[in-house]
């Protein structure tokens, strides 16, 4: 009998020009002082987005401080020394405006700045401390500029240990930012190749939380419209950037599918790639999951098939429904290969990123330990030969 | 262009059983006193849902006080009886469990155990002080015994003032439930008359929410699958009361349904009803609309016939595919018609209530002065002739 819970308290404004709701929004954090954070590549600045972030927060009467260091697959020290100066300066609420990293660096600082010592302390995977955090984080303002992380509708933060290979995701009910603007205009400068990649981030998002045994029905209907709608709309926004349809569709997709990481939850294919970018930190993480995904889920749909088929329907393979349910892995197989092709992936591979097949086995360990618990969600059992095995495939293909 | 807010922060639990949660769920308010609030039938006692839920919180170390004066259509000054307890007790939250009187009822006295004054001082409609609460609310646990109201999933609370005919609906970020169990094995004891109305109930949200011109994508997949859902199992539900897959059906159709009332939300049919239960409180809310529907979105399809095509394929009617639009509201009338044949209520009227036609530009100004705010996100004007008309003939069929 259907059984589950549905928690998703973040406050989200959407849609084109929504950014200048930030000026009007009865629903900003109080305080007087913000820190800002974004990518260290300098993007925020050169489009404006910083500035009118700024501007609008002034308006409001907040002072902010900007924190420009955050790299892809940011690491622990940044989020110390981050949350060193909230703690100096009493910042009230964190702004994470950029991608998945700037965001989920925000709420690791949250976090941080208002609890005792080290950031590894909190963490319970790896070599963490395993301790409670015993203070809410700060509020967090979330601005995506990308569609494909959904944090800025999930608790989740993913950080790595500097000077380690451990990249492990964390939340509570407090890293759920508090207002997230979701705006598609912040979107239409992302290149093709960074659309791509984030895009198929949240296209594996809404896959797996519909393949997770944790079922629920409100998961469900998210994840066929996020993976419908990427199907869709994410080659469009590859072609032409500036598509605001196209941008608005992947938009709303991304954060359909950062609920449903809220709710469901990601497989053990993320895991994996965890284990990827902790071993390459230069190996962009939609990268490493569309260059998984083909063995990776063709294992798992040979253990087990069910709800392939829907999948491959949302993907527009009307014939699924006519045949059995056993099919549906092959026809997401091909849908799923199709689209990597439409949106310019195929030439990824991991050798070019350094990766061998050698290192098959000590990349299971790191995904089995670090990030176990996607596995115990995961549809079938995958053995530790099963892992190292899809990641030699991946690696050699 | 799509543009939408979306806040729905109640902690959701749901599923067959899931009432015994209430024993370890880390999630129930913090605190050591809590009020429970029954409905004054004597129903939550006969069936041991009392006990049970005094049982559990026991084992948390909470105290609970019973308030079993709660009537259907609830009046204002039990929302002041109970509140002058909470004060005088130091109750730190509140449990509704019943039907929608009763966790409405929960929701305003856990806003006015926190503020000072009288529950009017806080109403913005009718003779209302129009004053802001300065306090949020005290937390509130529902544990809804129907499948209709929704509360349990929105911040909504319908009070009527005592000694008068203004029935208002009010609604603040602390009002939503900060945990709800949605068990289906409480509502198996609805007897089938009950079921129809607060199943029609849940039904009126859904379409209304859908018909809303405030758009957005998860109210339009909530919506749709409300409807569905309420077409399919409803009837079975009211046939069979103990056919547990159709409770459990019509649990989630009313709670995804009360999602839709936090996001999109009621439109003027509702506004209506309330007049109507405010001229009668002894009318059954689900019957007042059952009532009115079909005359009122027979006027409303006229206008604006926009959506109802959706509607009426939401309820099975496969020909809306293949016909036009402006054929929506006739194909979806149909259905409705059939629905409400179906769940066994198209003997009911409203001269049984004792309304007359006479009343029907009294019923008119009570509906435009009291909620007058959902005639504004209705899709088409309703002038006072209109909704009096509607009114005139919804009393003489």
């Amino acid at each position: 009998m259907l059984n589950f819970q549905f928690f998703m308290p973040t406050r989200l404004l959407f849609g084109p020009g929504c950014l200048a709701r930030l000026g009007d929004t009865p629903h900003l954090p109080r305080g007087e002082k913000a820190m800002i954070l974004i990518g260290s590549s300098g993007a925020m600045i050169a489009n404006g987005y910083l500035a009118k972030v700024q501007g609008l927060l002034a308006e409001r009467g907040v002072r902010s401080v900007v924190f420009d260091k955050v790299r892809p697959n940011p690491e622990s020290d940044k989020v110390e020394e981050a949350a060193r100066t909230c703690r100096e300066l009493g910042v009230d609420f964190l702004v994470g405006l950029g991608g998945g990293s700037t965001i989920d660096t925000a709420k690791a600082v949250a976090l941080l700045s208002a609890n005792p010592g080290s950031y590894w302390d909190y963490m319970h995977g790896g070599s963490g401390g395993k301790q409670d955090a015993q203070h809410p984080a700060l509020p967090v303002v979330a601005i995506p500029t990308t569609a494909g992380t959904g944090t800025e509708a999930d608790p989740w933060t993913v950080i790595t240990k500097t000077g380690s290979q451990e990249k492990i995701g964390f939340g509570n009910d407090s890293t759920f930012p508090a207002l997230s603007l979701v705006d598609p205009e912040l979107m239409v400068s992302l290149s093709a190749r960074q659309t791509a990649f984030t895009g198929m981030d949240a296209f594996f998002h809404a896959v797996e939380s519909y393949l997770n045994t944790t079922r629920s029905p409100m998961n469900d209907m998210l994840a066929m419209e996020a993976v419908s709608l990427i199907g869709q709309y994410l080659p469009a926004a590859v072609a032409n950037g500036a598509d605001l349809e196209a941008r608005t569709a992947m938009a709303w997709a991304s954060t359909a599918a950062g609920i449903c990481e809220s709710i469901g939850g990601c497989i053990s294919h993320h895991s994996m790639e965890h284990a990827l970018s902790a071993f390459n930190p230069e190996l962009p993480h939609g990268a490493g999951l569309v260059m998984l995904s083909i063995p990776y889920f063709k294992r798992l749909g040979e253990l087990a098939p069910e709800r392939f088929s829907d999948l491959a329907l949302a993907l527009g393979a009307e014939e699924a429904q006519d045949r059995p349910e056993s099919d549906g892995p092959e026809l997401f197989l091909a849908r799923l290969a199709e689209l990597i092709q439409a949106v310019g992936l195929t030439d990824e591979t991991l050798s070019t990123y350094g990766f061998t097949p050698e290192q098959a086995d000590a990349l299971a360990d790191n995904a089995l330990d670090n990030m176990g618990k996607l596995f115990d969600v995961t549809p079938a059992t995958l053995t530790r030969r099963d892992v190292a095995a899809i990641f030699r495939s991946a690696i050699s293909d």
